[in-house]
């Protein structure tokens, strides 16, 4: 038996796909003393991945092309040298694109599938939902009565956020790129507003929906969406940044025109990646399974099927991204 | 007696200079219960001031053409209808470009000019002042070996502010534009660098200066500095804008091509006005005083004679800016 593995075979130039990838194949290794087999049920579909494909930063360690694609995913401990580990069990880990991964065992997750599907650990209850909850919580810090706008509002980063700013009483604001997603923000989660970026003049929408302006952008994609937000800055107003998704896949960043209004909002803006506070992850991931074994957050996974399927599903969230979290099965 | 007035005749587009202003005489005022009649002595000229000729926005109320030009003033007391204020005491007030303001008891600092000269009371010990201690103390928090970049900074604030981060054992690099500011920077008040971004390639220079990144920007010019100080902004740094010199005087705005930076830094950026936080003042000027007087904080001023020259003094900050703070002697 041998072990199925996608592997980076190039650097891409703009947008990734299925051409920047192969199929490849190892031995199965067995775990050592305190090391975990897990056979991978799901691995995670995250824009982040695009930044792995590029050169090492402090940003981002980088993944050279002839190796295996890094990613979470969620299995089944296949065979455990571990004593907090058994066969059968549900995991977590950072075991990338590939059907079996051989884990320490601190670096996996005991999961419970009777919170929620499996494809929901590696969504709202894995990393992007503990980004959503730190970007919110420790940063955003959302107030009753304020208004705040999310641009990628329908990823699972954005729909998220957004919750948490609707249980604080505020009035949220969605930015997405279609009809379908609008109505879901809107008919599902409840948002005040949903604007569809890719139909609506984003400037003209917004003098619409928040004439007051607002008291917390929660940026996800930078580029264009990002500078048009800057003009509807209140004073005192916050800007997380979260993502820039419109950037990853272009050579020449946006440049941002309205920088000036974060001196005149005397605006606090703060860029953090989730991966440097993980100390701040148990309580987040206390909160989300809390949340959702409630039904007080709402998520949606979408399931590409075939490992070989991943870089495919990759190019998907920048092309043409659905609602909530892209996984795909193994 | 006639009162003599500087007054703005229109709005300027581009570089400010003295075809935007001409010369008023009202009659003086006589003050009411509670007010104070002060003979200006030093009227202020500063960056912002081009901001007031522009339309009002929640960062500046403006100045309308018509009107006489606003600034803060060192003058003496003439006639007092407040018991707190005598003939012949000295005094710091938003009086503005004239001859003779009244104002307000509760608007009027009392100076001592045994502390320093009365145009330091509109510089290192005024509102420029009090701007590099809360932008520093209370957002740009400098620490012990860290290294802090500031722009313009043989400006008042700039200068100031290196010198609250040479305090706090930092290593401070200056970005300035003349030979003769950089050695003032290095020699008087022994900035770590200083760089002269007009004869030097500012990103080059700062690869040589700080090769281990910085922990710190306080930006006072906004524009292309601070785009390129973006690029060398280390894990968890701070940006502090205070002012954006650089671009007051443009009608399009320079594009910030290295925002990203802000994201993968882990950044911190805030805005700030130093008016918006008058109940911090006291503290600053307690300390600065302190300070100025046990010689800890060096300052510089350059003063310009006759009321009739504010506008060309004005401009020649923008164009040509001596060393320190600019003052014009009424």
């Amino acid at each position: 038996m041998k072990n199925k593995q996608v592997i980076l075979v190039k650097k891409p130039e703009g947008l990734i796909n299925e051409s920047h990838f192969s199929i490849g194949f190892t031995d199965i290794s067995s775990p050592k003393e305190g090391e975990v087999l897990v056979k991978n049920r799901y691995v995670s579909i995250d824009p982040y991945l695009r930044l792995l494909t590029e050169e090492p930063t402090t940003f981002s360690r980088g993944v050279k092309p002839g190796n295996r694609m890094e990613s979470w995913s969620v299995g089944e401990v296949v065979e455990s040298k571990s004593p907090v580990f058994q066969s059968g069990q549900y995991v977590l880990g950072y075991l990338g694109w590939q059907e079996y991964g051989l884990s320490n065992e601190r670096d996996l997750r005991p999961i419970d599938p009777s919170i929620a599907s499996l494809p929901a650990f590696l969504g709202v209850l894995g990393m992007p939902g503990i980004t959503a909850y730190l970007g919110m919580f420790d940063y955003g810090k959302p107030q009753a009565g304020q208004t705040v706008l999310i641009s990628a509002a329908a990823g699972t980063v954005g729909m998220t956020a957004g919750q948490f700013a609707k249980m604080h009483s505020c009035k949220v604001v969605g930015i997405t790129d279609s009809e379908e997603k609008c109505r879901f923000l809107l008919e599902e989660l409840n948002f005040d507003y949903a604007i569809n970026e890719k139909s609506e003049d984003l400037e003209q929408k917004l003098k619409q929906c928040v004439p007051e302006g607002i008291d917390l952008y929660y940026d996800n994609v930078g580029g264009e969406t990002l500078d048009t937000a800057l003009l509807f800055l209140r004073k005192n107003s916050r800007v997380v940044i979260c993502g820039m998704i419109s950037q990853y896949n272009v050579k020449t960043p946006y440049a941002i025109k309205n920088f000036e209004r974060l001196h005149s909002a005397r605006a606090t803006l703060k860029g953090f990646i989730v991966g440097d506070r993980t100390d701040r992850w148990p309580e987040a991931i206390r909160k989300l399974e809390t949340w959702v074994k409630e039904k007080k957050l709402k998520h949606k996974e979408n399931v590409f099927h075939g490992l070989e399927n991943a870089p495919k599903a990759l190019h998907s969230i920048f092309t043409n991204a659905p609602i909530g979290k892209t996984v795909v099965e193994v």
